[in-house]
């Protein structure tokens, strides 16, 4: 499947949840499958913490690899385009197309950098309905789906646009990060803090990236993201004898080279702001706030829920996805549950084993396409 | 308990495994309880990654805080003083006292820093013995004890000086690191590195230092002494409303102001280069190097075993502690065994659950008490 990353201006202003007004909001996407005439097969795809619009298909055929979910995503696939028509947004404040800090801050003429607003998971979140109304025409959409921080905002549409949404698959996620999940995010910003050369942020000004503390970053984000069972199965070097030298007569574990190497791959497509704004975002979610409680919020969601995790999950774990299921039902949501997939790969499941997860989401999505 | 800090220095030369000579090891402990007339009631205690010689007691009474295992030494506690004579080393290598990193290269006049050379758990083990062979003129110690790095030192002393040594308590611990543990170290040995002020280990010429790569380093550390449950247990902040706002307008969650205090309190009182040498010891540490296999080392290994380990640990997961008593049995030794304490703490259990302790190491030592 040949794709293309396609942008699309809002057509006024966007006021976020602190007030900010943004004059200027470009969303990036790509589109799998058409919409029908009624309009009604929307399925959205929101992404996590580092992801981007490219969850499927490639965008030339020498392409090494396709779009995170392409296992999922695409003709005769769970979510199958030639029934829906799947859209899949760089979310606001990301650094892959849509506005965000490496974008032009209108009334300096400069990159906002460290000035880019804060956000909240709720502000994407009314980002994506402004453009899937206005790009699309559309008054609901049948399904929005993400793993991860994409689950986060999944869960807000259905608290904040009940109307607008029919239904949700959060995966890998929870309804609020926990203590541990803000303790990773706050030892990654503060690795791209401390590289000299992050300067406050204004970095871009300088011309010297903060590369080291971007991938140190990611190097400790990827230990939340594989469960100690997967460091196991992939390294099998913690044991003797000791490991070669490298030519500084320095030790290197191979599990040491492979998290060099995400944070070196993370460096070549991501931005450090970015990654401070989007994952202050993710720790600052709440979904009930303003809302009373959880126990309202849920009351208000009535459309059909699908909640998938993993069992290894050391991020967000499996209790977290269960407690979706669970508040719904709770409330009189006749249509929600959990699936809990057996894995033992970590959070990253949702991204290495979307063949466990493409039975569960195409019989949920066959029930709500009996609905549209 | 009253106890002081004191200094030991190694009678000749020694050797590293690497074949570098230190000319000069001195070595600090502290001693608890008096040796008996036969010199056989010595029970030597090794301590974690930034640990020190200080186990028990307080240096005046108006110290806010004991040792780190003080529930367990002293008087009438597991390790009773009134029985054994428990002696507590700062390791070699290390910053509390020992030959490290910050002491004088006497073929510089400089501190040693970035340029002490490599070395191994075995190291620390040998210096150790040497250490109480001269310091207390024994032929033999009536127990080794510590968890975490302690325990490696535990193990490879039964290793390598079956002879010397009559029983081992290793406390959550491994017979080797495993992957994920080498990743948590790495990320911190890069937070250190990381720090403009490390200035490639020469900070103490320039009187700068690190302080914030090596509180990182510690912060990322005590993500992986904690369990889930801990930081569920101890922040209840990662649900709305959003936190409370800072002076300069950011949502600070306890959680991370936890770590940055945990990360401070550190820089007060270890060193950047000895976290770089010592966390490399622990990754590179391997019982089995140059001993043929595991089976072998096993088979060598008679005395008895006391392996505790918490089922909570995620460090080093309560299967490892288990592997030490698995393979001693395999190996023929009929008194070794494992306890697993139930706790939802994390790694750090070993330093939080001393009570938990407490019992199967009385009743270890008792019958090892029979013995001398």
């Amino acid at each position: 499947m040949i794709v293309t990353k396609e942008t699309f201006v809002l057509k006024t202003p966007f006021a976020l949840e602190s007030g900010v007004v943004l004059p200027n909001v470009v969303i990036a996407f790509e589109q799998y499958g058409d919409l029908n005439a009624e309009k009604s097969n929307l399925i959205l795809i929101t992404h996590g913490i580092t992801g981007s619009s490219h969850a499927a298909g490639k965008y030339a055929e020498s392409n090494r690899s396709a779009g995170y979910w392409d296992d999922l995503i695409g003709p005769g696939k769970a979510f199958d385009t030639d029934l829906w028509c799947v859209v899949a947004p760089n979310v606001l404040g990301g650094c892959r197309g849509s506005t965000g800090p490496l974008s032009i801050d209108p009334s300096t003429n400069q990159p906002y950098g460290p000035n880019f607003p804060e956000i909240t998971i709720r502000d994407m979140v009314f980002v994506q309905q402004r453009f899937v109304s206005e790009c699309f025409d559309v008054v609901r959409v049948a399904c929005v789906s993400g793993g991860s921080m994409g689950g986060f905002q999944a869960l807000e549409w259905a608290a904040s646009l009940p109307d607008f949404v029919q239904s949700i698959i959060p995966v890998a996620t929870a309804i609020t990060p926990n203590p541990r999940a803000i303790a990773y995010n706050h030892c990654a910003r503060t690795a791209i803090q401390l590289d000299p050369s992050f300067a406050h942020g204004y970095y871009e000004q300088h011309g010297v990236y903060p590369d080291n503390g971007l991938a140190l970053a990611r190097m400790i984000g990827t230990i939340s993201y594989l469960s100690e069972a997967s460091f196991q199965n992939m390294f099998h070097d913690g044991t003797s004898p000791l490991p070669s030298q490298d030519a500084n007569g320095n030790h290197n574990f191979l599990v040491e080279g492979y998290l060099n190497d995400e944070g070196n791959k993370l460096v070549h497509r991501f931005d450090a702001n970015t990654y401070l704004l989007i994952s202050k975002a993710l720790d600052t979610h709440a979904l009930d706030r303003n809302r009373g409680s959880l126990e309202q919020v849920f009351a208000s969601i009535s459309c059909p829920i699908l909640a998938l995790g993993f069992t290894s999950d050391s991020l967000f774990p499996i209790r977290q996805t269960l407690e979706i299921a669970e508040r719904a039902e709770s409330a009189g949501n006749m249509n929600a549950r959990a699936v809990c997939i057996d894995s033992d790969y970590g959070h990253d499941a949702f991204l290495v084993h979307q063949t466990l997860m493409s039975g569960p989401i195409r019989d949920f999505l066959t029930s709500v396409y009996a609905l549209l």
